[in-house]
């Protein structure tokens, strides 16, 4: 176990600031987490009575005070200390220790009577609401009542005998709202707070933090209690945090704030007016310096920037904490760099090494330097799934026609629906960003909007959306008003918001050069990309291929929707060779231009995958239609068709390959579009890559089946003289294509063995894989079910986000061995939204892929995320 | 490779009897199945030329004839033989050989012009219809004309002249439809027809049949050359078939037909009536003796009865071929048992062992017993699924009123519907058979069917049903007509048919017995049943124990839906409770029924699966209602439960255990009920045996929370007193309750090892694992796209109906290794279908699990091929 494991930051910090850096900070200890642990699975442990009065005592003889004591007592601050930093956990009770006897201590020993009042009234209430869930309410009244009574307006002119009184008020609340006077034992106290730390790990808002934030609610968090100093003693203390560079700019310039006369609560709390650290050296320049100094000192042992609380006592400076700082995602990237170079002075000169840097940046960093983001946000008005990441500001519109003239007419705008279908795209594709009440992170928003880049939040199942306005709660948003959506948080909140503009900093191209000199031969990054737009932008990202292009949409296209409608209807084999005919012609342009974007890059065609219900009408639609209004012939043929191919369950239905045997003549045509395309291209002197995937394979009889209408296209076309290439060009020769399968189904990857004997390459589909592991339709369960399994850790982590290690991981690992044994040349990638995924990144690394695939926008993350994988991971031997 | 492997059936047979019985048989050659199969992938091999001449030319040598000779020729028979007795392929081509010369040599080796033209005819007819292809009309109508010309009846009194002007006649239609001349050379006749006998293997008919009876496609046939014999030489000579024993009783007594002066083809065409052994004994009583003889050394040799054809030329007897025979499967349980005691004299005595006898009867035999046969079957006018086996008769019915209505008035039903749902229940209960023209084997009416053992054919795609009647083809059947149909085949014919009865004989339960007593302690059958009354019938039929009882039935009755509909709903916590309890009651009564019934043997009770939406009335329905006529304030209620509840994958979404965590307290009522419902049953001096089986889990720490909710409740329980025992009964203790969990997910089986750590039994449930390995939603491709899969040989089995053993079954090893290490004392079954197939049954014997569990009708067959699995099977290595 970690140091930081077991002490948490907080406590692991405190330890090293003391011994190894010898910084000035108030004696104290830490309980383990273990002792947390322990709590959660059986209640207090008896021990810990003992093991705090042991940390007691020893405190207590360092300080020469004693707790509770009437003369000089010993007062102490308790805190959490999680291993990672957690917001929604208990945070600090400050003076602890302070009693009806020992005030008068406090009093006496810092001749003080106003200062040991006001500690005292400011503990009874911040205990009284953090340990023993006093409504705050009840405090802020008193107060308000006394500063009236006393006719002034800040806390800081209320005479000592009205604290006096205050005190008093405040402890006959806590008495009537928790039934038990105030504790005046302080080792009572200490264990109260203690057990309120404890027990803040699994309050609701922890828990969805750990959720949000994929901490294991495992770990528990420790408790650091320390011998409280007071910035709030006089005009000589004084209290304030600091930066050791700026953690917005990432520039290397220290920043902070800070409060004469005043405890940790005020800075935070924002009642005051902080000033900044050029005011502190004006007020206090000897210990602006030891700070100043205490800050070289701190990032060069942590060879990072630090994020400080620091409290001055008397005009002797005390570090209360440090931790490595959050910062922006410019921030951090500008940082990285800039410590690759030696900082400090020749002597203390330090710096990091690229591998660090490219180590210390994450996904959110570079998401929100990719991603417009919000200069400041309201609070949210309802919550739905983040489907595509970035801010979004606009006008609502709900319907895609009103959307696209509304943008005619010269206003950015935020689509509305109950959910999307592909002719909501035209409207979709004008919007500044969509916001459907329905469907998951899969769903055709989701899936349309993530493609573009365009913020998109999904199933926000609290909206109820009429023909022109949408309600939550109380709120009405009518059609013309103002609404913003964050599409990392799925947050709604109304009104015009605005927006920080996003063009990446230069260190941005810079780590990511780094990211790729250390993946390069190792790990490649591809993109999922459906059309030669989405093909330049991810190649502009970086991208090093296709992994998948999805030949669906090209279906899907207003004018080609009849055709593919007529091909399913055909009565005859002549009018489904006609509409096949037909469809060729239109996708071989397709395949021409993405084929063109992507010259000299490998180009993964899958082909057809969906249902072919997909291109027809819904029954119940036109069922009611019938019912109502009635048919025209054509509609009933519609109709029928729509009948026949409905499924009951339509991801385990006649889809993938299936399609190809049941309707024989599809997938050639595919391929005979897709090899026009590329001597097209080739005539153009330029360099097409081509594999053909086989989707939804079962077996290796049925992937050999398929390979050969593939391979009997190939030697059809190979027959044929190669187009000529521009004039004077070397006429080029057809590069071999490459014919492999998506391992999708758990079959698939059970008997890889065999189906590497067909394949030339795998491309797992993780999304589809996921499914059928868990037999979770994510349609269905991922916006009911998972939060519950997620608060109730059921599931550690939603394995559509991050792939399952252990269980659907476990069949990519099994396939990985089973293939290469079978065929060691086979090439293999993944193209499942995991492949975007950091910590998916890593796993797949370490198992052995070749390359991931994800779409044109997480192309930068999986650039850098591969390189982590490369310097972080072992290989898991696979041989 | 096994000689039956090589030579085929036939052909290993014939060999037999030439040299180890040494039974007149006529010389000759057999290709084996190595040359079908390299045919098969490369055409025809060139080095087979050279065989086949070699052949001939060593058979010329041993018959001091040779082919096409103009004096004394050669004649042979060719027949097909695969390992497997195949009715699809080609059967025989007599008389190859004869051509415009060697007829000549015919007629005068023999002395008679007449038969060497009549044997010519024949052949070119034969060779004319099977190996090129011509139609066998044009014959027909050619011979039709000449008996006209000649005015006589039958085809024995044509002149020869008319013979002689026939065979032009013949030759002449074969080229006219050829475009070749009728082929003269006898090697290249030799030729074309061993190429037939290859082509024939691919035939539809062939490759039909194989898919019905689970033979690999892979096999190929063999090809038997033999040197003909006539029995159409004169009044001395003749053909026959013989069997050692009767093959539709068993009884131990020969029975055969012959015809006097005639070839085989007569006695099968049935033109001439046959006449029985008596008759032959009174006509050649050498011969029959020689032939009684022949039977006993042939089911000494074979030790089991036989099917034999011989032919007598000129007083001479030859065995043409012989094979252990076909038998209904009373004759199989009989001779089998009577097998076991010594046969024939004291010194040429034989019996089988008793594990023999259990060997030699098949599922099919059992099936044949247990349900009603069709005495005779007209061709059916349609076919469709399977789905419970047995002969049903009645007249058809369109509504489950009335089917209801016209069992009342004492008819015969068979209930027809697009499809079944829990309203159709009560006129499926009383009908004799059940037809839809929709669904697949696990569809409501092939479920409900079979759990009663009612014949059922579902999926029948080619009906038409309209109001009052269905259409196929050009057949209309109306309400009220007859129609019969064959569960087990998926026939539908026209028609009133006899039916046979179907009491098992004696023999039944002696074989049954014996099974038992050899797989007693090491491999037990328990049933599927979810009612008292299906508990009793599979108790009488063997079941030791209940291995799946779904409680879904339980909510699905008439007067219970509105309340489960009511824990829908509700809006509060306490209508929730309310609905709760009043369903606890309910089931409650259900559970002491079944308990009762199942005293002493283990009950697993599966808690609620199935998605809620499957309790409210569907959406679309709803919704026309909506648009025409408009719903009540309640339907809108349903018709908004019924969108919320309503999935796009239902197989994969908000069911088993995931229900218990969208639904807290839905579980913890079911278990209540199952233990007060024990309590009660105890209470009565029985002895309930109480399993709690959690479905469709993913992670321990799901089936963990299951488990506590189950054992909150058992804690409950046992804090109270058990009611008293009857009178002077002992107060017995409460027996302990192991709590286990269905395996029916990949991830479940990945896992086991962590499924194992909250689980005392694990319960395959290979249905939905076979689903969600392969990605194949039953109820969309069973009847779609099987089928084409089967023949295109991209599957080799349904894997629905045997469990896919290298791909589900690897999962199933999986878990049971992992299960097992982590928990040594786990307890192991499968639930699926496939606990009911005898090719799955040997494979989860071989794995190590512990038991099956089947429906009630087909626990005998279990039983029989649990026995057959320990008999066979060695258990792999699972530790």
């Amino acid at each position: 176990m970690e140091y930081k494991d077991l002490l948490g930051g907080k406590g692991a910090n405190l330890a090293e600031m003391m011994t190894v850096l010898e910084l000035p900070v108030p004696h104290g200890f830490t309980i383990t987490t273990d002792a947390c642990r322990a709590y959660m699975y059986k209640g207090w442990p008896k021990e810990l009575n003992d093991e705090i009065v042991r940390h007691v005592a020893a405190l207590e003889k360092k300080m020469g005070r004693t707790l509770g004591d009437a003369h000089n007592p010993l007062l102490v601050s308790v805190r959490s200390g999680a291993k990672f930093s957690m917001p929604g956990m208990m945070d600090t009770v400050l003076n602890l220790g302070l009693n009806d006897k020992s005030v008068l201590g406090l009093a006496e020993s810092t001749h003080n009577e106003r200062f040991a009042y006001d500690s005292y009234r400011r503990f009874i209430s911040m205990y009284g609401r953090i340990v023993l869930g006093v409504e705050g309410e009840v405090f802020e009244q008193a107060l308000e009542r006394v500063r009236t009574a006393e006719g002034v307006r800040t806390d800081a002119e209320i005479s000592s005998t009205a604290l006096q009184e205050l005190c008093v008020i405040y402890k006959d609340a806590v008495a009537a709202h928790t039934g038990k006077p105030f504790p005046q034992d302080p080792m009572k106290q200490l264990r109260g707070a203690v057990e309120a730390v404890f027990r803040s790990w699994n309050g609701p808002r922890a828990i969805a933090y750990r959720v949000r934030e994929k901490i294991s609610h495992e770990l528990g968090t420790a408790v650091n209690v320390q011998a409280m100093v007071f910035g709030n003693r006089d005009e000589n203390s004084g209290t304030g945090v600091g930066f050791t560079r700026n953690a917005a700019t990432g520039e290397a310039v220290p920043y902070g704030d800070f409060l004469v006369n005043a405890q940790g609560e005020d800075v935070v709390a924002g009642i005051r007016n902080t000033e900044d650290l050029n005011a502190l050296q004006r007020k206090f320049p000897e210990i602006h310096a030891e700070l100043m100094d205490i800050f070289v000192r701190l990032e060069r042992h942590y060879t990072d920037m630090c994020d400080t609380e620091f409290t001055i006592e008397q005009g002797k400076l005390w570090m209360l904490q440090t931790r490595v700082g959050k910062r922006t995602g410019a921030a951090a990237l500008k940082m990285a760099v800039e410590m690759t170079k030696p900082t400090g002075s020749k002597k203390t000169s330090w710096k990091i090494s690229r591998r660090d840097a490219i180590m210390r940046i994450t996904a959110d960093h570079l998401d929100q330097v990719l991603h417009p983001q919000f200069a400041r946000k309201s609070t949210p008005i309802a919550k739905g799934l983040g489907a595509s990441p970035g801010a979004a500001v606009g006008r609502v519109y709900f319907t895609a026609d009103a959307a696209e003239l509304a943008v005619k007419r010269g206003e950015d705008v935020i689509l509305v629906r109950n959910e999307t279908s592909p002719e909501d795209v035209h409207g979709m594709m004008v919007s500044k960003g969509v916001l459907t009440a329905r469907g998951g992170l899969v769903s055709h928003a989701a899936v349309v909007a993530r493609g573009w880049g365009t913020p998109a939040i999904v199933g926000a199942e609290s909206l109820k959306i009429a023909e022109d306005q949408f309600s939550v709660d109380d709120h009405v948003v009518r059609e013309g008003d103002w609404i913003a959506l964050d599409g990392a948080t799925g947050d709604i909140m109304l009104g015009k918001h605005d927006l920080m503009a996003s063009t990446p900093p230069v260190e941005f191209a810079t780590i990511l050069q780094w990211a790729d000199e250390i993946r390069e031969g190792k790990f490649s990054v591809r993109t999922n990309a459906d059309t030669a737009e989405d093909a330049r932008k991810a190649r502009e990202l970086g991208a090093e291929g296709i992994g998948l292009c999805r030949t669906e949409h090209m279906f899907l296209a207003t004018e080609r929707l009849p055709v593919v409608r007529r091909m399913i209807l055909a009565a005859t084999e002549e009018e489904e060779t006609d509409a096949l005919e037909e469809l060729r012609r239109a996708q071989k342009e397709d395949f021409v231009a993405l084929l063109t974007e992507m010259s000299g890059l490998p180009v993964t065609v899958r082909l057809l995958d969906p249902p072919l219900h997909e291109f027809l009408p819904h029954v119940s639609e036109l069922e009611i239609q019938k019912a109502t209004s009635g048919l025209s012939m054509q509609e009933e043929t519609l109709l029928n068709a729509a009948h026949e191919w409905s499924e009951v369950n339509p991801m385990l239905g006649t889809r993938g390959v299936r399609l190809g045997v049941v309707k024989p003549g599809l997938y050639a045509m595919q391929v005979r579009a897709l090899m026009e395309a590329a001597d097209e291209v080739s005539a153009k002197g330029l360099q097409p890559i081509v594999e053909v995937m086989i989707p939804l394979t079962v077996t290796r009889e049925e992937l050999a089946l398929a390979r050969s209408w593939v391979e009997d296209v190939l030697s059809d076309i190979n027959s044929r003289p190669l187009p000529s290439a521009k004039k004077g060009a070397k006429p080029s020769k057809r590069p071999k294509v490459s014919i492999g399968t998506m391992i999708e189904t758990p079959r698939a990857a059970i008997r890889a063995d065999e189906m590497a004997e067909a394949a030339d390459f795998f491309s797992f589909g993780t999304n589809d894989l996921t499914q059928m592991t868990f037999g979770f339709s994510r349609d269905d369960v991922e916006s009911r079910m998972m939060p519950l399994y997620l608060e109730a850790g059921l599931l550690k982590r939603n394995p559509f986000e991050s792939v399952d290690q252990t269980g659907v991981g476990e069949l990519v690992q099994m396939a990985v061995q089973r293939g290469r044994k079978a065929k060691k040349s086979l090439k293999l990638g993944v193209c499942g939204e995991h492949g975007g995924d950091p910590e998916s990144i890593a796993f797949f690394y370490r198992v052995g892929l070749d390359y991931v695939s994800c779409s044109p926008y997480r192309v930068p993350i999986a650039r850098l995320s591969a390189a982590q994988a490369v310097i972080g991971g072992d290989k898991v031997d696979t041989k």
